[in-house]
């Protein structure tokens, strides 16, 4: 049970709920959000005094749910959310946000090829994972800093938007400075801490979906970093792991319209790691468009047979740019431009 | 390891084969179907000489993998097989086919309700079912030929084709008397004798992926109903189970872009049982269209929330309508007609 | 919403109930077993008059849950049912059941030998499949007719009792007059067909769950057989698809205590589906063993590396030995015997 | 492609390999672990000329696979190493190593009765968060140091060894003071920051699998662990997510066998989480230590239905006791003690 308190109650109020329920033979957990006060309720085995709480001073109602969904809720006729993709693009927005860009930054030449051709097809962001999580100790972990320098570089030659993934906690401060959102990557999901850092800096963050989350689960990490104050937040979907073996990933497009249902905020899909395919890239992208996705993430390379990672799902920058030809029907069949 | 046959070959070729296989301490299993003879080769454990296979007269090719799919390939250049849906429309060519009707045929002036407003909205063929398979023997299990005869009758007076499931061998040449496409249900997709019983007729199957199936194994069933001669089989994607507990099946669209690329065969998506939500019918559907499926298996009903099964998935038939109207802007950003 | 009729109810009444049920605008389907008698409502939304229909002459109890387990549920104080397992053995007392044999039935030299060895180890019974269900049309679906008469000569010299699958209706007259046991693999527990025609008549039957199927769904299939009036059901859990590849399945089993809580059915357990790889079978037969199964179903074989099917997962007659005999310390802990 | 060095290899050799893969075209990303030198091949797509560097000096092999496990392989006839649990105890030898306690440390009282409930029924160690992770933002995140004091104290009163979560590389120091054994939690598996961090320090590790990972990445999250010098690691299996709803998760019992024969690392089994719950614990526990697990980790609590967290897959007190007392004949069967 969780009571939501009026944001704008004193340290007293909460202090006299946790009393209330001290009487009560129950215990509060106190959180202070950047905008939400909320107390859960500890101990209980269903015999609670509802009445006397929810007459406390303070205290705007009182949930069952334990984990209650409380920002970003989309009510009747609330619009999504735009979220800003650097400064001269958003996601959420009429027109459709495309980030593109290599799995890992791996050299300063290849990195500038790839932001030109995808800036050229019509991308907004620019990816490129300077720190990479990866499976094995013994895989290459990212270039760090340097990649980073690459990735402001090619934002100054082309004017794409940085999207790149932050790992680590006392890295968010160094990897803000030189991207324009910050992604948190599947494997990350579920380190709050994580995520509560991101919460409290300014940048937006792109935050993808664990492959064995459920919805509640997605939402509540998103809740997460709102929590902390930055409602900046993008959704993206990157498939889930099942019993099918064609694909790396079974990409769930149905969580596309249930996420735009529950939440104003905008929905990406990534088709590359959602089928780890190439040739599946295009169809899916043009399905994801087609429920209603606001964007898409999409790894691209100069020569994918020879990437460091995920190359068999990386695009070529042909592949690309008629990736974004085909595209455009759709959008416009959407309502949306491109 | 399978040995292919020439088509040509008669008896004596086989016993051949089989012979030589028995001197080399095997043993051979001759499958004869309309137009494949094929020898599975039994016992070995990877010492086999293979050569000596090679040479025996008739033998055309030999392949390794245990399930190989002989039927329906699609080589380059290949078209998708148009496959009837009555007398008037297809499955698989530049035309969509759309298919609605209610789960279960529950009474006549309903169902003939449902067939006028389908045919309105544009489907072109009718579904409901008069034999239900039901997870519990006290559910209902349909009207059975009773139901038959009134999908009959909405054929006459609506022109649309009927698309009702048989579940039962000795029920296969009655449905086909009334029906225009036997339906083989998830439950059944690895009811080989069934499989094989619609494959010796005549009319159209339309067969719907196990919800835990792998595509190889839909392609196997698939390739049952080939051997028996009938060579008129349309494919259905109706979601998979997962962890995903939102939905009633998590909707694995990339499916339809993969079985496209393996076999010539038209790919239907039922967004109803794929979901399990209404809301979510309209945005899987153009999803669906969106990735290259050829056609849709919808769930509609006069009154949903009083359907006897399924309602929660059903959409009414002014949402339908309005699915249909929705659905041509993405059919025709994709080349299709609706 | 079901209504459970009193057993000893004539037509008159269950006519009553149904028209009942039409006065309330809602439609009665009436399901009458060997020793149930069971209405269920359709075409409701909720709004029914339940007090009306609870009053009416020889209505026991109405349920709302759609799909009851109504035979063999535990009651406090119920002891699990033992199951004939031929003349000399029962499946569920307090000596466990073991089951032993290959996949198929290959050939009737190896077949006798491994009667012999699977005797001589402890086992009660001898597997092995005349009819095979298999993925592929092109695979060996096994010897039929002539498979059951040297299963019923290996049952002559052992003494052990036969346990072999039926996929056909048509069949299972014809199987039951060789088998003491009829098996319904994973690929038909949703074939209600066959579970009706199994359940109608004398032999016991050893159901395998579906390999995607929950614990509903597999105690209404045991529903469909015991509603015939055969409440001779054992119940085997083979093991689950998931994300996992390094077994054939998930091996769940935990569902053998959820089993033996809700139900007075024996639970037997197929390590050998279950995993996938010989050397696994042990463990999990012990593990099985552990958290209460009655009996085991292993796959064994005079030379696994030659089997026509599922030689990875057979253990060597040798191997079955040593099983048997690192089980009997297990059994004894927990006071069972071998 | 992997290039394993000699561990006394150089600076100059690593170099010099990395300068061979340069004139290749290539590129090579250099591993340093407390006792692995490691170099990965990047860039190639398999037209490697790998005889020049096997015959590089100081390359001891190439590995094609991008994923080795390098430390605490099994080989033939090697032992499972026994790794402290406290200063009494070990996990990995022939006595189990059982480890109990309540989910979440919520106060001082409860925590020391549950502590000598533990010990009094032979528990070896003491599990209690002290930081949580949660779903929600809004669900209890725990006591921290204050709760880590008691579990000090605790320790000092029973001999209990200390087993306690640690969510954040920045707590790690920290909470090693007061820990016997850091548990790395499911939801932390992939975070590895945290493995390297807890590789670096000298207490044993508990590490968790992820609920939704491979065998693969399981072993290789214990590899990130020991690259860096920390050769405790004890693994857990703790249940995976499919598609199972009558359980939490689905107990994966198989993964306990398959571990033990691919590392010499012991394993521990979580039947709490692993069902979620309490009356299928004692059979599970049953299960897993018949099937060759090493210790078990089991939530208890004073009362269970007033617990802060997962207080319907915890055992009260009395439970515990009688849990423990019927795992004895199963160990002794099993060649273990108690």
């Amino acid at each position: 049970m969780i009571i939501v308190m009026n944001p704008r109650c004193s340290a007293e109020h909460t202090d006299n709920v946790v009393a209330l329920l001290d009487r009560m033979g129950l215990a509060g957990w106190v959180i202070e959000g950047a905008s939400q006060k909320v107390i859960e309720v500890l101990g209980g085995n269903g015999d609670i005094d509802r009445g006397a709480l929810e007459c406390a001073p303070m205290v705007d109602r009182i949930l069952d749910r334990a984990d209650p969904i409380l920002a970003a809720t989309r009510e009747p006729g609330d619009q999504t959310k735009a979220v800003p993709l650097g400064a001269n693009a958003t996601m959420g927005g009429q027109k459709l946000g495309i980030i593109a860009g290599p799995c890992a930054v791996e050299d300063r030449e290849r990195l500038l090829e790839i932001a030109h051709a995808a800036k050229e097809a019509g991308a907004a962001a620019l990816r490129g994972g300077a720190y990479k999580p990866r499976t094995s100790p013994y895989s290459f972990q990212g270039h760090a800093e340097k990649g980073l320098e690459w990735l402001a570089e090619a934002r100054e030659q082309t004017g794409l938007a940085i999207v790149t993934e932050v790992m680590r906690c006392e890295h968010v401060e160094r990897v803000a400075q030189y991207a324009d959102v910050l992604q948190v990557g599947s494997r990350n999901m579920h380190h709050t801490h994580l995520l509560a850092t991101v919460g409290k800096q300014s940048k937006p963050v792109l935050l993808k979906r664990g492959w064995c989350s459920t919805i509640d689960e997605f939402l509540s990490a998103a809740e997460y970093i709102m929590l902390g104050g930055n409602r900046n937040v993008m959704l993206c979907e990157r498939g889930i792991r099942t019993h099918e073996t064609y694909v790396r990933n079974t990409l769930a497009l149905a969580l596309v319209p249930e996420l735009k249902r529950r939440s104003t905020l905008p929905v990406v899909v990534d088709p590359s790691h959602g089928t780890g395919k190439d040739y599946l890239v295009p169809p899916m992208s043009n399905a994801a468009i087609a429920c209603g996705a606001d964007g898409l993430l999409v790894e691209i390379h100069t020569a994918p047979d020879r990437a460091w990672s995920d190359g068999c799902q990386s695009l070529d920058l042909k592949e690309f740019a008629s990736l974004m030809e085909g595209l455009k029907p759709i959008a416009n069949a959407c309502g949306r431009t491109l």
